[in-house]
């Protein structure tokens, strides 16, 4: 019997995990990146490449260190060398890492760089999907037999409904296209949002700016030691032209806004007929956060997140592939759908909002 | 201020009006047909064209003639000359009606002829479009402010899921591939479903046949006179591998299938970031069954069935743009969602199932 083809979305970590697991359980895998390289969001480049009319795929920042240990961020079977004794380390050396897994397992005969999936479907038992090449722009039809989707999930920034953002006449920024701290030099600085890119810009930005408000709303303060520039606030009630009045009803002037308010999961290339949708950042309808339970030889991976990246995704991976290979045999559709309305109802108790379907945490490890 | 750009998917019935209407309103409109010809379903074509992996786009066949006479077959502002006296006309009189139309609002010009719409998405507040030239097979991107989708629903066939269908050992096919009833001389043939085209195809095969089992579930025999080979059965029970037996325990033996049990509307180039989803046979969520509820700049014509085609198509693009140029409201996204869910209930109410969604028939005419 001929090998089952699969086709990897995106060469980023959660792809490599894809392409070296199936390549390893002998099917015939493919994987496309519709850039010159591999390593997804952690390739950092300093210009902003808007090529084909997408938007810049990586969220990457040139002094970016890593917010997990190395000794927890490499795959189940390929970690990261011990050589060096720093922990944290800089989004270069994660790009090392991943470019030697791929050497080590031959991944790059199997990845089309520059190829770029413009649209996937079920067609007549397979998926058709048509693939650019980003040079020639001339659009291909592949067939395949399973489909890993690993397109990341930092390149559609999530902006707040604020009142006022359009009267504002300053600069306002995403954090998915911050790169370095330089153009805010002596700036009078706004930065929204106190999650892991909220406090890191804060740090980087500070060192160089005026000031820098930190508006965001968490009952307690995040435990960092800011520099002295730096002023926590509220939530912002209002833009005004020159700045804003916060909840509290200080109001502060500035020159930029920098919103550090997420990202928003996003297939653009797949078709409405692939079954899948996303509601209020909820990807649905997913078995276990990975199987599309529409058509059940689709996985998207690497969806959770507060979590062990590398490792969760090879765990999809691995799991998926027990049922790509018919090895085991998934619940009915009935039972799988069941399954994903107790994990959401089991996650409203927890009092965690619709957006947050797929946080993990400690649910990342089983009881 | 500059025009409102809109695009046009499709140059058939439904597309030519939405082009002819955007025009007239000073709209700049632009049309894609990934054939070389107007017309959609009304091109007859006997060799089954299979262009660029896609599936053959029209069902039409060589005898078909008009269910509707030709007197309301027209436009609210183009109708079918009267110097023939035949209601009921041709496949070939009404494609050429069509680009009588297209002349006489000199539609030619506006319409890329072999230009394949390959996926749709919101993109910074317009709708990207990306276009493949079906002979160079380049891919374009352009940006538009408003979308008509009048993609056609009778290109995927619908199939019931009958027990044996695997082990039938003869030749079997859907009403959307027949075109002449050539091949089926004196055989023996089952017709499964009396809807239009079941009727439409028993006559025409029953010519040549030697006899038509005309399988289906209406409580009311069919109000036609059908040839003396012609016998009528319930709903298939079981195929077997060389035919099949039925629900009121006869069986027969048969060497050809044909379905003739309908289309699902399939939307291929809609990617999933429109928020159009098809849940059996029923598109949504919509607004009077056709502005896109999530993006109330897109609208898709020519969803209803059991209609005046050419006429609710038109009142569907007239009234669609008046909100494309603003000059009249939405409800809001709430009220909208509401007054779907309303028309569903009175659906179901009126005994009607999910699938009937976009069924008209009475509901055509306001109260």
């Amino acid at each position: 019997m001929e090998a089952l083809s699969v086709c990897v979305v995106g060469a980023g970590m959660a792809g490599l995990s894809a392409l070296k697991n199936s390549l390893q359980s002998n099917l015939n895998a493919t994987c496309f990146e519709q850039s010159t390289h591999l390593g997804g969001t952690w390739f950092y480049q300093e210009e902003q490449d808007v090529a084909f009319g997408e938007n810049v795929h990586s969220s990457m920042y040139r002094d970016l260190r890593t917010n997990l240990p190395k000794e927890i961020m490499g795959y189940l079977d390929f970690t990261y060398s011990k050589q060096s004794k720093e922990s944290f380390i800089s989004s270069d050396e994660v790009l090392k890492f991943l470019n030697s897994y791929a050497d080590h397992f031959h991944l790059r005969d199997h990845i089309k760089f520059q190829h770029k999936v413009l649209r996937i479907r079920p067609y007549k038992n397979k998926w058709e999907v048509l693939v650019s090449h980003n040079i020639s722009h001339r659009c291909k039809q592949h067939l395949f037999d399973r489909v890993f989707v690993c397109n990341g999930h930092y390149t559609k920034p999530q902006y707040p409904k604020t009142v006022g953002m359009s009267c504002y006449k300053g600069i306002q920024m995403h954090s998915h296209l911050y790169r370095t701290q330089d153009k805010f030099k002596a700036q009078k600085v706004l930065i929204i949002g106190a999650g892991p890119s909220g406090i890191d810009l804060t740090n980087h930005i500070s060192k160089v700016a005026n000031c820098v408000y930190l508006s965001h709303h968490l009952s307690k303060k995040p435990n960092t030691d800011f520099m002295r520039n730096v002023i926590q606030k509220p939530n912002v009630k209002q833009f005004i032209e020159t700045g804003a009045i916060f909840e509290d009803n200080s109001s502060e002037e500035f020159d930029i806004v920098v919103y550090c308010t997420g990202y928003q999961y996003s297939f653009p290339f797949l078709s409405s007929e692939c079954g899948i949708f996303v509601h209020n950042n909820h990807v649905q309808p997913l078995y276990k956060h990975c199987i599309n339970i529409n058509y059940p030889t689709m996985a998207i991976i690497g969806l959770p997140y507060a979590v062990i990246p590398s490792q969760v995704f090879d765990l999809q991976v691995r799991f998926s592939l027990k049922f790509f290979k018919n090895e085991l045999k998934l619940p009915s559709r009935e039972d799988m759908l069941t399954e994903m309305e107790k994990d959401n109802e089991e996650r409203q108790k927890d009092g965690l909002r619709e957006r947050d379907a797929h946080r993990m945490g400690a649910k990342q490890v089983s009881k």
